[in-house]
């Protein structure tokens, strides 16, 4: 397993005191950690397929895991169904686990080895509240009396994804005379990941937080790799943090109780992945796509797992975003500029991914760089999951214009892009490209 | 020079990459790093003064320079004018340097190496900015027309480091269109650093940024070392993040404008490096500190290099205050009790130190941790820099009582205090004291 040129150019994180090893040949079996409940054995061989980073060169986590599709059963069926699935997130001393599976809030022990100190505040809104933070609270203090929890109420929506909202958790957390040695856990979905680990990175200059994920959204994307952020009134996420959560515990559970158009949402994220870098889960998705929208749990369970696989993947090569995790971001940049011309709230962030996927999908065609059959694929599977295929009517030209002039990848003043180029599963980031084209897509999905 | 044990429990930064030697015996000269604008040699040889760390055990970064109060004239006068003073920041690829000295906003290419992209913002106050925003905007520019410069100017003062004037500078960054290429510069007093430290910090997850302070307080201590952030009505910098500049200017010159109360406010801090670490640095303040009042350069120079030496030494070797580093609040968390007892800004930061550390040393005396001349010797000194020795007579101690239970050195509701210890020079940082000699301090130094 010896180190090798790699044709694309990647910008690994500076802190990263992991080194990862580019594999000319990927092993045909890895080892899944998994199960440390597990009354049995703790290894699966999986066969490993296929996956392709960006100009088709591929690169290696030898920690991480991606089994192909055609093993799902095995790796969710066989494995004890209380035990989790954990899949890694390597960051040198900043690694994290992911667990995965049902019934996690059951097992307390998953929670409290990760609880710091004696006090924690759980962040979770008005519609997951009513529902989980009873049973977390327990989950947190079960056989452990000395920890006590507070918990902070907010509204549900990403339109208090504000600064006045996240005062509330800092309010919260000095009447409640916190100190530097508390945790705090996020329950909810994304913005609640999302405003309780700006909270965490700031209160006192930083304290421990977890992250318990209760939708699809969440559970596939914003929970893993420590973005965290609130909204400015002229953009999404352009103030916050990078910072690593304690860990993240996925109860599958929790998506019984998901309406479907946030289900939805998160499977748009779901497509994402196989897109940019993974066209055998893209390929098993297509298959699969009825059960994921009809809540079949192995589906929902495998789904998560490798689209974290995914993730952690991308987010252990590149941290802070110099590089190779900007494709992460495919067709965010049209679906920020969707959300916030609408307003945040009226559509769903993955319902605005997806649509802004489509555009992203559609200018990579104008400029050559995929065939006619991605488009059509990528239109049907977003069908299948009623998911939007274009924007509102009542966005115009000047609307996505004037939000993606303020996107976080500009550099310099050139708007970089996420596009796919090549077969299936493959895309670049770049600000290398024919602006005709983009203008054309603009046009093509706007009425003025 | 090799490793000893070390009786004094230092919790060194996990991040940092550089390894520190305890050094038994220091050697009796070091190379002081200076001037690489300089024409002669840049290397001088100094006699190392004795200083001490907690329970007087000695812990040297090789390359950060302590020079003994006898060289004085040596150390400042005998380097060309305009070449800076170098203090590094060691801590890995964080690292930075501290330039000081006269006239350097007058060399362009200090602040110029350390500006990443073409935007810069500078963050500055309706006090500092009409003297010199304009002087600053020509540094970042002359002979480099490519980089454009953006203003804020925020309301001087203590009562406006909060969130409401924090999204001042958001709101300007992003009306600018600001892109994660630019780089902040704080222009100002420590509140103007803090701020527009957190800012920088949290802008777009993270941009470059520098300081350049102006007043003795921000030169001395808080604009080196990465603390950043704002108040909350319940308690002083509750808010932030750690976050290293790329350098920080000390421009000595800036010093002319600063009001006689700031110049004293800002000796605190240069009273207090004695008091913990540095017994012959106090014993140099003695003799000098009357030059200091009086703003001999060559004596201001000195106690400014000196300040930053121990500053830099004591954040390398703990950047996130784990241990050693919460040494340098001295008197602060008694002090942090009378500017918000008697509300931000009634009061100079450094004023409230003083009085602080006047009660600290009291309480270290009750204690029986220290004898009665240095009890002394610290009346006296901050006495001769006209600072107040006592709180304000309307502070009670339920007021002093309150505030600190929300002090960040809470730990588990254990409030943790700087102790002074054995001889002078000395200090502990514990939770570990007989609870009636604080009670007893306070009751001494308040009415009711």
């Amino acid at each position: 397993m010896a180190s090798t040129t790699n044709p694309f150019s990647l910008s690994l994180s500076k802190n990263s005191a992991d080194i990862f090893f580019r594999v000319p040949n990927p092993p045909s079996s890895v080892s899944l950690r998994s199960a440390f409940v597990s009354s049995g054995s703790n290894e699966l061989s999986l066969s490993r397929g296929e996956k392709s980073v960006a100009s088709a060169s591929r690169v290696r986590s030898v920690r991480i895991c991606a089994s192909s599709a055609q093993v799902m059963d095995q790796s969710v069926s066989k494995t004890d169904s209380r035990a989790p699935v954990i899949v890694d997130v390597n960051l040198g001393d900043r690694s994290y686990p992911i667990y995965i599976g049902a019934g996690l809030l059951d097992q307390p022990h998953l929670l409290q080895r990760h609880v710091h100190g004696k006090r924690v505040l759980v962040v979770t809104n008005n519609t997951v509240g009513p529902i989980y933070l009873d049973k977390v609270t327990e989950a947190l203090t079960k056989g452990n009396p000395n920890v006590s929890v507070e918990s902070v109420i907010l509204p549900d929506g990403e339109k208090y994804k504000d600064m006045d909202t996240l005062m509330k958790i800092f309010d919260k957390a000095i009447e409640s005379r916190l100190d530097r040695r508390c945790t705090f856990v996020a329950l909810g979905g994304g913005v609640i990941g999302d405003m309780c680990g700006y909270a965490a990175a700031s209160f006192l200059r930083g304290v421990n937080f977890i992250q318990i994920p209760t939708t699809v959204m969440a559970q596939v994307d914003s929970s893993v790799g420590g973005k965290t952020g609130i909204n400015h009134r002229l953009g999404k996420n352009l103030i916050g943090a990078f910072y690593q959560p304690q860990c993240v515990l996925i109860d599958t559970d929790t998506l019984n109780t998901l309406p479907d158009r946030e289900l939805a949402s998160g499977l748009a994220e779901v497509v994402k992945y196989g897109l940019i870098r993974d066209a055998e889960f893209f390929e098993w998705q297509e298959k699969n796509m009825q059960a994921l929208m009809s809540r079949d749990p192995s589906a929902l369970a495998y789904a998560i797992k490798r689209s974290c696989e995914n993730k952690a993947e991308v987010v252990s090569l590149d941290e802070k975003e110099g590089g190779i995790r900007a494709t992460l971001n495919l067709g965010h940049t049209f679906g920020h500029a969707i959300e916030n011309g609408l307003g945040y709230g009226l559509w769903l962030h993955g319902e605005a991914v997806a649509a802004g996927m489509v555009m992203a999908v559609d200018m990579s065609r104008r400029l050559g760089w995929i065939d006619d059959s991605i488009v059509k694929r990528v239109h049907n599977i977003l069908t299948e999951a009623k998911l939007p295929t274009a924007p509102a009517q009542t966005m115009t030209v000047e609307m996505f214009k004037s939000v993606m002039a303020v996107d976080k990848k500009v550099a310099d003043g050139l708007l970089r892009l996420i596009l796919l180029k090549g077969p299936l599963g493959n895309c670049v980031f770049t600000g290398d490209y024919d602006r005709k084209a983009l203008d054309e897509t603009l046009r093509a999905f706007c009425k003025s």
